[in-house]
């Protein structure tokens, strides 16, 4: 049973431990992979999804988000279900929707939310060894609250951009920035329009030197007027860091910024 | 080079993924059988050690504490980083200290805090699918949280016990218990004296169907009362429950409480 191709929204939460990231690679296991055997073994079609963010290897989410053209019947709130059948577990499919043809969950995006969770302590954390980046210096974050403040608003990014990254323009808009701490965890969340390649890694980075004393307070102030890579710390390791959600509408916070207390 | 032989306390972090459980068995790894390889790797002695909660397999632990005797010279609060580089990523040391000859991890402990994490949700996750149960019917936590009222203080427990339990009496004091909701992540707190086996499971499968409506809001005062097992719900699955710390002192609350607001 075939119809009409429809556009299907999936929002997608993995584990991206065993992943050599989002994307298609030839020789290593990506996420995209699995969720297009998944639909090929769902519909009998050849699909190729769309994801808005091209997470490294390692790094997990919790709402990504994918579209895909798909000419069978199924209804299309029935996907995430169906999915789920043929997924391991580490990958869940947690909604699918139609949308409108010229719906893009790359190009759509209105903006985007990431955290970056880190273990501050001597040893390493046993049961989020895989979601934690382990800093054994100890942290200061309320320092590190104040120095992420510098990053807020529209700014050239360069010196927070990998070298080698493609982006025409460094310059991005930062909406929200929060660095929280419970006991051992400390967890830095920043929502945006784009981000430029591993930006949230190597704000991360700069956040830990920061909080360790190893670089000044207003570091990143510095860095965003330099424009110099070599003015932050190390890029922060790839499994501290989540895709949290991607959202589509302007106006509309996403729900773990209404968590925060932000309407 | 080794002395008298001294009496050190670990604290011991865990993720019981993989693990048969804490306690050493014949045919399966535990956490317990592991430690103790690392134990005899470093000082060359054949020791035992003994947990203050011997945990299910599955069952994870932030703060599970352990006692051995050990003629070894090793300074008490090196062994933390000296077995961590003999143990897998899923097994942390946190802290070593030495302790009176008369301590005994087990015996001498003061009270226990468990907590027990539901992902409450039509579809499992991805990330925490080791960690937290999932749940599919919506469950609701104010109606959880306040049935969960109903067992503290001093109650005889027989219908919260797995049966074959060996415990001589089932009279247990809880000293506290929470149940709050973060999105998709329901969180039941539940610190004690002791636990009779499986209590905390038994409670969180009790308050699970009063979330769901499958058991009045007053159930577990009723099985208190008619101290009948079949007054409660399912045995809820090992790999939501975490061992959160032991203590010793009276008088002093543990971490997880006082960041609960607790003092």
């Amino acid at each position: 049973m075939s119809g009409r191709a429809k556009r299907i929204m999936l929002t997608v939460s993995y584990d991206g431990t065993a992943y050599a990231g989002w994307q298609r690679q030839v020789n290593a296991m990506s996420v995209q992979q699995r969720i297009e055997e998944a639909l090929k073994s769902l519909t009998g079609e050849n699909i190729v999804i769309v994801g808005a963010s091209r997470t490294d290897a390692g790094v997990h989410a919790l709402g990504q988000a994918a579209h895909f053209e798909c000419a069978s019947n199924i209804l299309p709130d029935k996907y995430s279900f169906a999915l789920n059948t043929r997924l391991p577990g580490d990958i869940r499919v947690i909604a699918s929707k139609e949308v409108e043809p010229a719906f893009h969950a790359r190009y759509g995006a209105a903006g985007k939310t990431y955290r970056y969770q880190i273990h501050n302590s001597p040893h390493a954390s046993a049961m989020y060894r895989n979601h934690r980046a382990h800093v054994i210096p100890h942290l200061d974050a309320e320092r590190m609250r104040t120095a992420a403040r510098d990053i807020i608003g529209e700014h050239d990014f360069r010196a927070f951009a990998a070298s080698g990254s493609e982006a025409k323009s460094t310059v991005r808009d930062i909406q929200f920035v929060s660095v929280q701490q419970h006991d051992e965890l400390i967890e830095i969340t920043v929502r945006g329009r784009s981000f430029l390649y591993n930006m949230v890694r190597i704000l991360a980075g700069g956040l830990i030197y920061i909080g360790m004393g190893k670089l000044p307070q207003n570091a990143l102030r510095v860095a965003l007027q330099s424009g110099n890579r070599l003015d932050l710390g190390i890029t922060a390791p790839a499994h501290g860091l989540t895709l949290v959600s991607v959202y589509y509408k302007e106006g509309e916070p996403p729900r773990e910024l209404r968590s925060l207390g932000i309407r």
